[in-house]
């Protein structure tokens, strides 16, 4: 890896090594094997993702879509496995804590993403990002060993079944990804299953596609909400708790049909690479 | 946590936090709360335990453990849950290497533990702690699901059940805990399932009491290179290569009856908490 500032952080435990290179100096086109080392968790320092934190002016040179981006700050975002991913709602909140703690912005911030920029929102401790519109797009099945469920296929940009169950333990150990039609998810799916907590709060389990049960997952929390909200004949202009086995969010749909997810973003340690 | 420097590294892919703190005023007596933060691996910075790096004279006001050994440092170690443990035959070649590369010692290396002082050799990149005599303890029997293999007990310091299987496949995903006879381990036992791979080398699993699945587990390697001499007719004088998932290690049992565990130990990233 070799002598490397690094930042480890997380927002509802979904974890992320933040890699400071605000002019691409330091790891260039970032290659795939450097982001699989370091999220090692064992071998390396550990994470769901790697984030590099780089001008959008600078990553250009590396990345065609940054040239489509009209903000200042790039969040150049690769999944644990080395491959790229367009966006991470809780990656963006936790990017979002560092320019603020370390970069000294203020919000909102606007950050550009593969997705587009994206506008975040400081309310102390707690950041809020526009996810977008969402699509409900009908009914659904998954299923975990011999017990299935009706679903919800909710698109936030990626594609989620979101099934209610009576308890989450119901989904078992969830070391198996749950079965789903694959002639409606030809990509795979994110399955989110969900238990009502109260009026307007639910909590949830999640196993994401490629990746296995997680602490939290972002725009799931957004499609368990635009599912549980259409599931009580509301919609737009609510605003719902989502409990994640890593913490708590909430889930806003506003009227101009845009889903705003607000959580902590924490940053945990900084230092620098050894090896 | 709050802005306190560590360091982190690993032995085959056992994993550590090591909190350099020479006189004890960083983190008094070190309590089992900051253990299990520092060990999380999402929330905090993530490992199978904590080392911290005490000289003995200061760890003498907390630890009476401290006042028996005579060494200038001590291995104040830490499983991930808090609890307090003897000794850690991966984390003693890890603190060694810290202490080669941060505080200008050269080996032979003398390190304190609760399990007594510990002397690390150093050849490069590979060292070789001393983990004591082992005891072969007879027969007895391991199982997962509806298998079940013949074990030996061996006790390393720490209790050991090793059986030989066809495949390292056979033992499943290990999630869950093998069965073993209570009347024989009455406080549990870490369990290794071993192959044969060639003349003096074998490869292993492990399942470790209170920790599931791990990537190495330095006695356990001891433990299965005692049982893969004695079913060899072999005995002291032998070195064996043992693969584990993490890494490739070295177990040699001496003719005087003391095993040496000889592997690499790295150290990865260096900074600050920031919570």
């Amino acid at each position: 890896m070799g002598g490397y500032p690094f930042v480890k952080g997380h927002g509802t435990e979904n974890d992320f090594v933040l890699l400071p290179d605000p002019d691409g100096s330091v790891h260039g086109a970032l290659d795939a094997d450097r982001v699989r080392a370091l999220c090692d968790r064992r071998a390396g320092i550990g994470g769901d993702g790697v984030i590099r934190v780089i001008r959008t002016a600078a990553l250009r040179e590396y990345d065609a879509a940054a040239a489509e981006v009209d903000a200042e700050w790039f969040m150049d975002y690769r999944n644990s496995d080395g491959s790229i991913s367009e966006m991470c709602g809780n990656g963006v909140r936790v990017i979002a804590r560092y320019l603020l703690d370390h970069e000294g912005l203020t919000g909102p911030l606007a950050i550009g993403t593969r997705d587009g920029v994206k506008t975040v929102t400081v309310d102390g401790d707690r950041l809020t990002v526009d996810l977008g519109r969402p699509k409900a797009l009908g009914e659904t099945k998954v299923a975990v060993g011999d017990r299935s469920w009706p679903a919800l296929h909710v698109d936030m940009g990626n594609p989620h079944a979101v099934a209610f169950v009576d308890s989450l333990d119901d989904a078992g150990n969830l070391y198996d990804e749950p079965a789903y039609d694959p002639g409606v998810f030809p990509h795979g799916v994110n399955v989110e299953f969900v238990v009502r907590r109260g009026p307007e709060h639910v909590a949830m389990r999640v196993h994401e596609r490629g990746s296995g049960e997680t602490r939290s997952c972002g725009t799931g929390a957004c499609a368990v909400m635009v599912a549980s909200a259409l599931a009580d004949g509301k919609g737009a202009g609510e605003t719902y708790r989502v409990d994640v086995p890593g913490g708590e969010l909430a889930v806003t749909w506003t009227f101009d049909n845009r889903v705003l997810l607000t959580g902590p973003a924490v940053l945990v340690a900084s230092g620098v690479t050894l090896l």
